[in-house]
């Protein structure tokens, strides 16, 4: 077969750019750095998006929508805020044919805008803890772009919670890490996460603290796949958010952020796909079964659309395709790059022997089943398949991840993986080094892996390695 | 009890501006004539999404995202577009600290970003019809505003579609009318609405014609609840939308779009609200079952809490409250200015006897039921007051609509209502004199109600009103 997309280990940037582009997922919009998400990345997002949202709820959070442009002087109100965002930002200076008194700028995060309203709902502690999240677009000014990892307009949903105290505050900032962000990668996108704790140099413009999720990707480089901010009481203070407490003084509240972005579709492809194109866990997948004809007659499109809806009858996700206007190999070849997780493929000797092909993409056999027991198989491959696609992802990290007890080996370790060197040996001097390389510091994790409280613990570990 | 609401018939507009207040649904945002959705407010669009989108995909549209800005010069490409959208739009002039080479606007609407993605995607007739559908942000400016009515940003669904003959366009776009609008707002909302072709007037910028679904209000004015635009071979010209035919030749594809806004949610409260607040049709509402403890004690959180459970695994989106530091009246308050279809309220009395109230704030009825039956209760209750609330709407409608056959009459039963002239009777120069009057045509319909092909059929009839 003639090869479809670059090989991974041929060029691994080309190669991301080809699957972009053949499995129809994304291209660029007329603006620079802007993107167009085409249906077949977009289902992706949607069924991330429907992920989280479940799962965001479920810590009690509801949805909101907040405006899209946000004063220039919102931003100035936290000082290391403005400093991190302001040159980033999109700047609306006309409007209705006129100019604005004020120029405002397309939001780069609604922590200011937010803020503001929180100031005006939170009156006593019963109004705590304030619990909001919004789906929605940002923008940020970008020289390089690179679709879904870095583009000038992403898609996001931003979480912003006040709190009474320090330690609710943190608590639920750990149970959006945990509950929401790492569960939905490991056991939804099948792909395993470093939780930890970012460095100061690292952190959010105007967080106390910063948690990230950092995934490891096919060419053994990292990328933040979610963040989660204790804003201390920076925004609480710049934005007056004050609440009456049950001692009857007034208290400044305590705040958190966190966010997920489309760059997760970027996470997926570059964690799974391989050179025929997307791998999508089936618990993810918008289309899990591909029900496809060979070619038409003898009974093939009715055996086919029988399948198909006895799948969906079952509660699976299937598409049929009985397109025999185009060439069977190219639907097969279309079908391999956008990662269906199984396909059945039905043709006249299948329908004559009451059979179909099963072709499943992670596992990557092929075998005869039986059409009255096709949805069990079915069934059977999906759930085997999200966890053979885990278990994959996570023996390939383990493969790329060394420990070292150097600033130089930690480097070298992360030309191919991750590099796991004691802090003390890195420290901030040891930061500055590494960037020269273009190696970061991921995050700080405690000796057992677990997240610590704060990079003043003893004895934690730093996670280096180059990043998207 | 305090009255807690302006009364409609007092003061319509003063009664909105209080229950989108009182019943925390929107308020202000620091930028002119942007809004901020709360919780309560957001949750009725999210329902109302989830609604559209599944009709919008049964009739095999997809979901896409394009980008938030556009080139100035794009929306120059169709003469009329620009016309009517150019005086609305907010542009950018800067980004990353610099000036941009052109400035480019933020979407007031995308048919011209995505008919350059179509010029790109379209290339034979296998290729159609293309159906496109996003959920986004759009802004326009706007010099008077209300909150969900008229706002210089506001969220929608907007669809976008090729095809290859303008019959295939224009049976798609009746489908998105009715299978999808029409149904919609009349089944899930319970608001009736007229639908029909808008007049040259009211046309949207660059169609051929326009179709609508107006609904009544209580204050007895129109509100258009959606549109679906023929756009003829318009847009397909000036972004150069063509295919090869099955007859080997080029043609130029015929576009249609449609949209439906979080105008939505204000014509779900102007629609079916009271004095009391907020009366959400069961079928439509995020919280169909409110669940309330009177006061603690004697059994009571358990009972309100094996309630709640019951009736979420029976199926009902059930909300529990049992806040016994808000005094129960205050909480009973918020319950009706919500719109809660029914409310369970349980005090020791009721456990005792294994009762509890069930309130319909649709029937305006209070009956105890047994708790054991209760599930089956309110599901009687939200299918019987889903019905009542249409019935409702209808009837008022037609209460306030009068068939007339001059002018002047049509004019003068707008002061109340809506009024059926024939179109002979009125025409462009009738539209044009009743517009001094606040008075406009809202849709064309046939005599039969049925929806017109175009402004040209005989025996057309006028339907008059005041609207927002
Ligand atoms: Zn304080
Ligand atoms: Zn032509």
């Amino acid at each position: 077969m003639a090869r479809v997309l670059t090989p991974q280990n041929e060029d691994f940037p080309r190669w991301y750019q080809d699957i972009v582009a053949k499995a129809e997922l994304a291209e660029n919009g007329p603006v620079k750095g802007q993107q167009v998400i085409r249906p077949t990345g977009f289902a992706l997002w949607e069924r991330m998006v429907a992920e989280m949202d479940d799962r965001i709820k479920e810590t009690g959070a509801e949805n909101a929508s907040f405006p899209l442009l946000i004063p220039q002087s919102y931003l100035s109100k936290e000082a290391q805020h403005v400093e991190g965002f302001a040159p980033e930002c999109w700047t609306v200076t006309h409007a209705g044919g006129k100019e604005l008194e004020e120029p405002v700028v397309v939001r780069p995060t609604s922590e200011t805008v937010i803020g503001e309203s929180m100031s005006r709902w939170v009156k006593s502690y019963r109004d705590l803890p304030l619990l909001l999240n919004q789906w929605c677009n940002v923008m940020r000014y970008e020289m390089r772009t690179r679709l879904f990892l870095r583009s000038s307009e992403f898609l996001w949903q931003e979480g912003h919670t006040a709190h009474a105290t320090f330690e609710d505050a943190a608590a639920y900032n750990r149970r959006i890490l945990h509950e929401v962000y790492q569960d939905f990668m490991e056991n939804v996108v099948a792909l395993p996460v470093f939780t930890g704790l970012k460095t100061a140099a690292e952190r959010f413009a105007g967080a106390i603290n910063t948690f990230t999720c950092e995934a490891m990707m096919r060419d053994g480089k990292a990328l933040q796949a979610g963040t989660a901010h204790e804003l201390g009481q920076n925004f609480a203070k710049a934005f007056d958010i004050q609440y009456l407490g049950s001692d009857g003084k007034q208290h400044h509240a305590w705040t958190t952020s966190w966010g997920v972005s489309t760059r997760m579709v970027g996470a997926l492809i570059m964690g799974h796909g391989d050179d025929s194109g997307l791998r999508v866990p089936p618990r993810l997948a918008p289309v899990q079964a591909y029900v496809m004809t060979v070619k038409d007659g003898e009974g093939v499109s009715e055996a086919a659309a029988k399948t198909h809806a006895a799948l969906r009858a079952a509660g699976v996700r299937s598409k049929l395709n009985d397109r025999s206007d185009v060439a069977f190999g190219r639907r097969a070849v279309d079908a391999e790059l956008k990662g269906y997780p199984v396909r059945l493929e039905i043709g006249p000797r299948d329908v004559a022997e009451g059979k179909a092909m099963l072709v499943r993409r992670i596992a990557g056999t092929k075998t005869q089943v039986s059409l009255d027991g096709v949805t069990e198989a079915v069934a059977d491959a999906l759930a085997a398949d999200q966890d053979a696609l885990y278990a994959e992802a996570l023996k390939f990290r383990e493969d790329h991840t060394s420990d070292v007890t150097t600033l130089d080996e930690a480097i070298e370790a992360s030309a191919t993986g991750f590099a796991r060197l004691p802090w003390d040996a890195c420290g901030t001097e040891g930061e500055t080094r590494a960037a020269a390389s273009a190696v970061t510091v991921r995050c700080l994790q405690r000796a057992d892996g677990s997240v610590p409280d704060s990079e003043d613990e003893a004895g934690l570990v730093a996670l280096l390695g180059r990043s998207y």
